[in-house]
């Protein structure tokens, strides 16, 4: 578990690209934690795809998404869907916005995830939906005002997960962990339902179980096993480390020529 | 954004290899964008498949298709049908036809692709289609002769997309990363589509939605974003950059048959 | 074949890496041997996702699933599924549990998997289900009671693979070797049979066929092909061999804190 | 187009390592080539997966299916499929034995497959079936006696590929390379024609479209394409070129114990 501020922000830049890597993020969703020490504040990454987002990426925000310094590099613009669930939700310590290909098909044809199998009972026994259009008429389905964000939140409601029509999902955790393991099975458990709808009719958890198995993945040895595999996918798919800050890399001089094709292979390795 | 022709030329190469990459062109299917500085000429590679184009088979076309220097490679066959659309729509800068598998379901049963999801707003209300056999009867279903072109075109009028039955699609932009995102968009807006009518009923974007968040993908924040997000996952395919020139790696002279493919794999090994 | 214990033990290594990389096991599921010389005792990794675990990792338990030398790791919480198969079945050798994405929809909708190629003959003619509710109503799905294990092996029975109703699937072999293609194959079978229910149909194997090609895996040409496949292509993926053991990397100290990680990554690379 | 021995018996390798790589053979499965200078002879490898099939693997049969030379290495059991067809087709010059994952739900649920886009049309309007339990009754359905063999030629017949109900396909080709194309073409055609019949009814080819479209890959831009693409994404996965023969890398004594390890680690490299 990551103590120091700059470990907090490394181990949100590696949840970035593990969201990333397991197919829930692709070049639009974004993922935050409500800070450590301020739970008036959040930290978000600056407008960039998770896949590739770096520590240095990661920004302070106000609840209002208002950014903490004056920015020099572009924001999300969909920032209010983190900072209204904060104010709303005071046991929620991360949020991932994402429109991953597992989920789509539920947001678009309106059939509700109900939890499949026992992993699955994270996404918790109900997930509610909700359409921006019903309270704001035709926009472009991004959730840009702070009122759009108010409103998701309250489609939330204490529940884990809301699908959002013809959008995505947002998903939310206690801990930045149990939100990356969450989000991943969730998708796994709309991939077993909808492959299970294909075959015949899904038989989902009986509410009991729900509960029970709603705590596997937060349990001591599932969650060190799950965030080790995942990390070593990224690593595999040279996704990680990230690269260091351009500053970083630029002030560390070659000793000779024996150690510059090292950099280089160091340099390369890094980029992969 | 590049500037002059020799960074175009190579962005033109780089979005032929991000579309390989990204599961819209195989083997087959070609982009190209119109010559930025004379609006009577394209550009478009010579015959190879887009994910391995470089820079250098990057060659010159009227809009009668006829390549502007005689050419020492072979050319594409279908070239008309950029310089057809290239004709019909002063508005298009840039063409890509493709084949990918999110979109061949439609092209063969017939069902029209609708905008389910934000992104795939820049799709456009509707797509229609065209059947090359209603106008020309029994042919090999590739679009070679001018008046195939011409049909083509007719039926893409002011679309933004047309699906050709039985063989594939054509998609236009108003710039070549405009076209690039709306390939992308297109074919994971047919694949959410797909799931969603097995698990019920597509419910796609009110009108109003569909106008809104058809600008999305071409709105600065998220135009970078995804150019970014591609070029990334090129990098890490091993596909950028591309090799040398062929003109500068046949200037390196080989010493010998044998030597020639180590020297290749090298350097090919040095951009890994 | 391995011979002493340590080549034993790294074969059980390598078969818990292939299951990981032909998308048997993720980051949960676990597979084991009866130990080759005491017929009363099994070994399995610690609590580690299959696709990274270590020679190192392999542990020793009696057939009550009770670690042999007191642990210093964490073990897998659902050890009973292996020893009361070993209990239950003396011709068993190796047993395999997963939640492969390819079988979660047969356990989710009830529907049977039966044989409907060749290959998936391994399955035998036959496969069981299983409800914990049944007999024990509400629980988080594991199996971590020893009445749990042994209500599981009574439904196993004399098959080969028992599907495990909202939660996974357990297969046995008379050799790992067998337990590993096995696996593999009902996965496969699992497919093939979910894309031919889509189409029409399915028309299983013959009863007699079942019988004569269920030996098609452990014939030596089979066996020899199909691992030396899986072997290469865990190779290519960068996962075999595994890093050195834990002892051995522990044992060259770190200089500093900047040194550790080049170090890692040095070795990481040079395994690639 | 290679000439010398050498040179065809690469290739035949490289075709083997690309329709392993295209998800067209997977551990099983097999592809050889008529003998270019005695067509009573036909060139397959030894039983080995042919995603790693090397030059050296290559030996030579009578169309009796017999070794040339007295093997020291195991055989692939079921020969017959080659040499009947060879016997029974002298048009023939390539054969390819599959069990894509395209194809098999056609082969389990018995629904046709019909050319249903244009490149496509290489499989031909008809493809047959084969049910090797009508003459034979309970087999292990593998294809290992001459009648057996003989017995799928005829259903074949004059086609280009032929379906084996429980069991695979068959494809024939009047060039390695047309073979080739022909084998991944029919796994795309499968693979659209599927996802179609989930939307609606596939429309396939007019009659008269088949004929044409059946040259388009064989002509020299689209063979010479394909061929291209397929290689280069070979060589992206690692497989290409294959490792030095054991023979050639044995014979390459290791200076130093420093030196081994480098020199290890550049041919494992160079085979990436």
């Amino acid at each position: 578990m990551p103590d120091t501020m700059r470990e907090i922000v490394e181990e949100l830049a590696l949840a970035n690209r593990i969201l990333g890597n397991e197919n829930v993020i692709d070049a639009f969703g974004h993922v935050s934690i409500r800070h450590p020490k301020d739970p008036s504040r959040y930290l978000l990454a600056r407008s960039r795809s998770p896949l590739i987002v770096e520590p240095d990426d990661i920004l302070e925000f106000t609840l209002d998404s208002a950014p903490v310094v004056p920015p020099t590099v572009r924001l999300y613009s969909e920032r209010v869907i983190h900072g209204e669930i904060y104010k709303a939700r005071s046991d929620v310590m991360a949020v991932c916005h994402h429109h991953a290909p597992a989920v789509m098909p539920y947001c678009i044809s309106g059939t509700p995830i109900v939890p499949v199998f026992h992993v699955g009972g994270a996404i918790g026994a109900e997930i509610p939906f909700w359409d921006q259009h019903d309270e704001f008429g035709d926009t472009n389905l991004l959730v840009v005002k702070p009122e759009e964000g108010r409103s998701l939140a309250r489609a939330l409601g204490s529940h884990s997960v809301v699908l959002m029509k013809r959008h995505g999902a947002t998903v939310v955790g206690a801990s930045l962990r149990e939100l990356v393991s969450r989000s991943i099975y969730l998708c796994w458990n709309a991939e077993h339902q909808f492959r299970a709808a294909m075959l015949g009719t899904p038989q989902p958890l009986h509410p009991g179980e729900v509960e029970l198995a709603g705590a596997i993945n937060v349990k001591t040895t599932a969650a060190e096993r799950t965030w080790e595999y995942w990390s070593a996918r990224l690593k595999l798919a040279g996704l990680w480390p990230p690269p260091l800050s351009a500053k970083a890399s630029r002030g560390a001089p070659a000793k000779s020529a024996r150690a510059a094709p090292r950099a280089a292979g160091k340099k390369r390795r890094r980029r992969r």
